[in-house]
């Protein structure tokens, strides 16, 4: 039986190096994009509508009744819109039944960059578990793609894409250094269970620490607190009605 | 004391967001230019011209006295050519004395992407710690410069990187998440001493297994037994004054 294949992309700038075509494609942006999309999933939100600009975000957000309007730059809520980008900030009690519409620098543009994708779905630690048992059920072959930071490689979302790969080895053809460097790179540092003080060296990290972050950054790298997987249908990610079922 | 800073970048890809002005790059590309040059310039080769194409090689090569000419293409001896890209092809006896005109699908298109440094170098495991001594003393910032496979992100590479990282981490200021995974998937497998049993499974190591060329990889890896350090100059790569007063 032929496996499906199984391959890392490590920076948007690489993007174009990986067919696509009738791929799964896992969008990973830890720090905090992917976290807070699946927090609010699982916390309710009847859908996360992902955009690339802080305008077109207050333009959405007039027009879809419900909503709420998010998205930081530089650390701070941007001005026009209504909240950050922490997956703490949208908990059941608020965030029910309500719109999501996010802007961030990284994760959306990625998104919107995989244009013949099977599937676009949203990887994070907080899903890690269902978000692996889904790659593994889908029957094609999967692309993880590293939302980066402004192009540059970074730490978390790499080892994120390396704990899928460990999870996942067995049942694709993995012949990718990018996907062996990040299993490596898990099973030596955060394999071994100090993951955040792991990534206290790293570029994202000591940068949104500076903004006080460091409990946000925890919280996103803490494994299957949200246990649904958001898939993108129509321009909006929405939770996988298998997902659903299981909670 | 303000420390020069050292970045790495996994591909050329992704040269551009690195600032190369007043810098010294070092171009890695063990599999093999990188190892060939050294070890041609170790065993007196002259110089090495390394150029883009295989024409470029064969008309440079009517024009220059006492030279050779070498590439590969698809793991065989480029048609028009005389000799191929190991360094093994290269001992005293035979290269002493000779221009060596080196045409190499990676090494050498990422050699002329780079437009602006102070200087560039050739690194490889053969010149490891001469190449970090100068990098030590050159009181420039550096950029560790993977030439990868086709803009693919490769293991042998960036292990390299993550040696010479290891070795200058306290003389450096060092906040760049790539040298970080290059640093610490170098010490978590090759620093371990099984450097070539880890590359086994790489991409490029199974694609050149297929030519029969194992021994070659294996003399790739080995660190210090050519202990020169090619900077180019003019377009041509020579050994560096320093490292001809040290042998």
């Amino acid at each position: 039986m032929i496996k499906p294949r199984l391959e890392v992309c490590l920076s948007p700038a690489l993007l174009y190096l990986y067919d696509t075509k009738d791929a799964v494609v896992v969008i990973i942006d830890i720090f905090r994009a992917s976290s807070t999309i699946t927090a609010a999933l699982d916390n309710g939100a009847e859908c996360v509508i992902p955009v690339a600009s802080v305008g077109e975000c207050i333009e959405l957000g007039k027009s879809i009744k419900n909503s709420i309007t998010a998205g930081e730059r530089d650390g701070k809520v941007a001005e026009g819109l209504q909240h950050g980008n922490s997956p703490l900030e949208y908990p059941k009690s608020f965030i029910e039944g309500k719109t999501l519409i996010l802007t961030t620098t990284n994760g959306t543009r990625l998104l919107y960059m995989v244009k013949d994708a099977a599937e676009i779905i949203i990887g994070s630690f907080l899903n890690l578990d269902v978000a692996c048992e889904y790659l593994a059920k889908c029957g094609h072959n999967v692309l993880l793609a590293c939302a980066s930071w402004k192009d540059r490689f970074n730490l978390e979302d790499t080892l994120f894409a390396g704990a899928v790969v460990h999870k996942l080895e067995g049942k694709f053809d993995i012949n990718c250094d990018s996907a062996r460097a990040a299993k490596h790179l898990f099973m030596a540092t955060a394999g071994k269970g100090h993951l955040i003080e792991f990534l206290k060296d790293s570029s994202h990290y000591k940068r949104l620490a500076k903004f006080g972050l460091e409990h946000d950054m925890e919280y996103c790298v803490t494994p299957n607190l949200h246990p649904v997987v958001p898939v993108l249908k129509d321009k909006k990610l929405v939770k996988d009605g298998l997902s659903d079922q299981k909670a």
